[in-house]
């Protein structure tokens, strides 16, 4: 079974975790990564070097690793930050090993390809476009001496902390090229997963990118939403329903089959079941948070969860 | 059988290169490095960041990676240096890894080996010593203006590029700790190998590590010196005969078995042979550099010369 699951960061980490952990029969899983990062080491990267943010791409792979114990030591090395002071420190290791891998072989497929391979990867990973791209936003309330003014945003990092409701969310380029390999593996996949992640700057940029809207509205694949369980800093005044509302906002043919949510961080279900009723999507309750409390994913919840929702007949 | 070459650099590696090509009846092969390299990307780390400096120890796991198409291409990557001027620009990107997986294991031998894994290397890689160590020298002639005047130059990159005639080459510290790891390997070894490489800063420092010299003395094993095919900066003023009288110089009980010598760089061979004898050396004479009258070594033909000298009974 070929899934293909889109995020950014940590969310994408989750379920990307998650989905691993169907060891019997094992799923096909490409992770296809957003490519707008430009805070901390890859943004020092995006900046001083031209580089294609590389820090969501060495996520979703340490993510993916081989679990034998040289690949399980060298995803820690890739997610390990230099320590110190001076310039290389703050950089963790593989994103100089990805940045690296780019610049020797000049494609960053083949770079991500051959990282997969020095970790025994257990999917692939991909971007969802060859080329770094920045975010933009309309933010009311940026300014908290303004709350009603919009102001533009511009900025992965930016937006992902500015205070205030985001509007007109756009990439600049605002048509950037997609990944030709991501729309390939759209064209064939199972499931299509989006979500859990910063929702504005992890999950939606990929709407944003008319190449792969296009593909994932043709796409014969089913669809699985999975939502957080906590609003964050960029969603700030949304609801779980207003998430799902907000992938309509973007693309407007969006439709799902299932969207999963956490029981308990759901609280009242309704709301959310009828807005996924608007994608035409059932809702799934299951237990997927840590449980010490704090919003994180589970993986292991989250695979038990998930995997036999990809697994259930049309 | 097992194997332990001592070196630096470049001809470290080809010595390497020369060893691992022994298919049928494969040795087992340690590298021994110095760990006094203070230039290029090494110095930077090691100035910078206290680092045990990498370069030469990726130079001998890059020539004793894998030979399947992945583990090649890691290690073209670890070669590979960021181009560019910002702050990465010079770094082998191999570097940046073993400092990282030094930092994050807190020990370099530990980090060798990890490292290692990830080239599915054919040998191990140890250092002399687990600590930095600077290379000084008396320097006679060191500038131009006062040909007899010896002059303190400090620095293994500095020692190496002096004009002049080396005397008194010494560490700093004075009697650094020898790596447990390479004491234990000597002491099992069925032959020890000395050059190709900088005499002075590649060949001498390990036999100017008390442990070392005394563990080299003691051992059982057999002893090859490899010479070089022309004389260096460092040795600008060196024949090959003197090359071998500078290891007795420094390690005055040092002995061996054999000295290998490339038949065209010998010249008349019998002054080398001579200096062979007093260290209870024969001379074997092949034809070992690349053919096309670069100084070089030829891996294949090296290997071709020192595999069945490696294999004669005693």
């Amino acid at each position: 079974m070929k899934i293909v699951a889109f995020g950014g960061g940590t969310g994408l980490s989750a379920s990307l975790r998650a989905l691993r952990r169907s060891d019997h029969h094992p799923l096909l899983i490409t992770a296809v990564v957003t490519v707008a990062d430009n805070g901390g080491s890859s943004g020092r990267l995006r900046v001083d070097r031209g580089a294609l943010p590389p820090g969501d791409l060495r996520q979703a792979l340490a993510a993916l690793a081989g679990d034998d114990p040289v690949s399980t030591r060298s995803a820690r090395l890739f997610q390990h930050r230099f320590t110190g002071e001076d310039p290389l420190s703050g950089h963790p290791v593989g994103n100089l090993v990805l940045h690296g891998l780019m610049e020797q072989l000049g494609d960053p497929v083949a770079a991500l390809d051959h990282a997969g391979a020095m970790l025994r990867a257990v999917g692939r990973v991909l971007p969802m476009s060859r080329e770094p791209v920045s975010l933009e936003a309309e933010v009311v309330g940026a300014d908290p001496r303004h709350p009603d003014k919009a102001v533009t945003v511009v900025g992965q990092h930016e937006v992902a902390v500015s205070p205030g409701r985001i509007e007109n969310l756009r990439l600049n380029p605002a048509r950037p090229d997609a990944c030709p390999e991501v729309l390939s593996v759209i064209g064939q996949a199972d499931w299509l997963i989006f979500g859990p992640g910063s929702w504005y700057t992890s999950v939606i940029p990929h709407l944003l990118v008319p190449e792969l809207a296009r593909a994932i509205v043709a796409s014969k694949a089913r669809k699985l939403v999975t939502l957080n369980l906590a609003p964050d800093q960029e969603t700030g005044g949304l609801s779980l329903a207003d998430h799902l509302g907000a992938l309509t906002r973007y693309l407007a043919d969006f439709r799902a089959d299932i969207v999963l949510a956490d029981t308990t961080a759901v609280g009242d279900p309704r709301p959310v079941a009828a807005a996924a009723e608007t994608l035409g999507a059932r809702l799934a309750l299951a237990p997927v948070a840590v449980g010490d409390g704090t919003a994180r994913h589970d993986p292991a919840a989250l695979g038990s969860a998930l995997v036999p929702l990809l697994r259930t007949s049309r």
